[in-house]
């Protein structure tokens, strides 16, 4: 299924700064996306390109120069152009999320473009037109614009995240958003590590069955929202078995 | 709704180069967060950073140092640390959607803070265990190392969106599926109980510093993804106090 982003594309739309160029690349090269195409770049190749990316050189020196944007969306099905909220004609306007949404419904069919502005002044009226969509990313309106980079970040991170939850399927998001190496323990190990808890509580002189108040309650509370591994069952109940083992031995 | 963000506190660890930092400063401004928080850095002010941040310069000149983390998550209520997959024991993980859920339904309550480590090796294991969760940014395995500035802005994204999402009136569910009607201990009560938990362990001779293993990490894990309240605190703490009185009595 990784083989999907194969068709998506990063035009990056006469970039002023070599440096943001590689740290586009390292971004994509991150979230798993290869297809780089530069129009008419001011400085490229170059060595600050290199010097950020970081590693993903082979996304740089795999990308396409073109002089236009037209050419940079040659055969693509579907082209999204970032953009500033406010333009004089609305547009469709989707937010990263809906847009990586469709690009993963439309990437096993065709080539997908995200197509990033000028540094200073994004793109122009007649280049965001070439677009089936815009996508803004909802900055605050006091400071809007990000770097390049954090830009092209924000989309190949939306994707990559449609990406692996298509993978996922609907299968059920394990407990604690990864696999645990231990396996639980079970409810009766739960009740018999109450019953151990209890009576140490006991033996010194924490609890007093007499006035129990809610104490038992709230340590059940806390154990059973932990959801113990069998580990840190053990350690517990060995905690326990240590506390009473001393205190008898002073006895 | 937006001062909610006053209680979001980005924290970058012994970061080495100044223009990572004026980045995320801008990064952060971008989506509306402001509270930057420096731990060591190696060259800070800088004019490096000054010019990455293009306008966020008030987030920098804003920004608190101080020499440990310890002091950077002070009176947090949350501490999410950014982590590599994998750790010698596994740690709640979560991926920047669920903490974003997550922090913005605390957020009301108290300071979250956000902790990103070193550009060349992250957090340390001892770092990493003073936060209650961890979140992973799910790059590609081949090429897994986000640039300091990138993470931060998907970090802060998320944030956003989830800030945007509830303004909107899609409320993320609160932390345990209901109102929990005390509030959190705090992330220095947290380390006075561990400190206590160890002593009292080593009192019961449970424990043996000599022979550390993983005996520690494993219980911070525990009482830090279990999330304690005010009373669950006092309530352990109770129990190690009179644990220790009681062998105290009869040495």
């Amino acid at each position: 299924m990784q083989n999907l982003m194969a068709n998506a594309r990063i035009v990056l739309v006469n970039t002023s700064h070599p440096g943001n160029i590689g740290g586009v690349a390292r971004a994509m090269k991150n979230m798993g996306v290869h297809n780089l195409v530069l129009v008419d770049p001011q400085e490229f190749p170059s060595g600050k390109a290199d010097a950020r990316s970081a590693g993903a050189k082979d996304v740089l020196q795999n990308a396409t120069i073109v002089p236009t944007l037209e050419q940079a969306i040659e055969g693509c099905g579907l082209v999204v152009g970032t953009s500033a909220r406010s333009r004089h004609i609305p547009w469709p306007l989707q937010d990263p999320r809906e847009t990586a949404a469709q690009a993963l419904a439309e990437l096993p069919k065709h080539p997908v473009a995200f197509v990033f502005g000028r540094e200073d002044r994004g793109l122009t009226n007649d280049e965001l037109h070439l677009c089936n969509f815009h996508v803004h990313i909802p900055s605050h309106e006091d400071f809007s614009s990000l770097n390049l980079a954090a830009a092209v970040q924000v989309i190949v991170y939306e994707l990559r995240m449609a990406l692996l939850a298509a993978e996922k399927g609907d299968a059920p998001a394990p407990m604690w958003g990864t696999e645990w190496d231990e396996e639980l323990a079970t409810s009766e190990q739960m009740e018999r590590l109450f019953e151990h808890m209890e009576e140490t509580l006991v033996d010194i002189e924490f609890f007093d069955p007499k006035y129990p108040r809610q104490l038992l309650a709230r340590l059940r509370r806390l154990f059973l929202r932990a959801r113990l591994d069998r580990i840190e069952h053990n350690i517990l109940r060995g905690m326990f078995t240590a506390t009473q083992r001393t205190l008898k031995k002073l006895r």
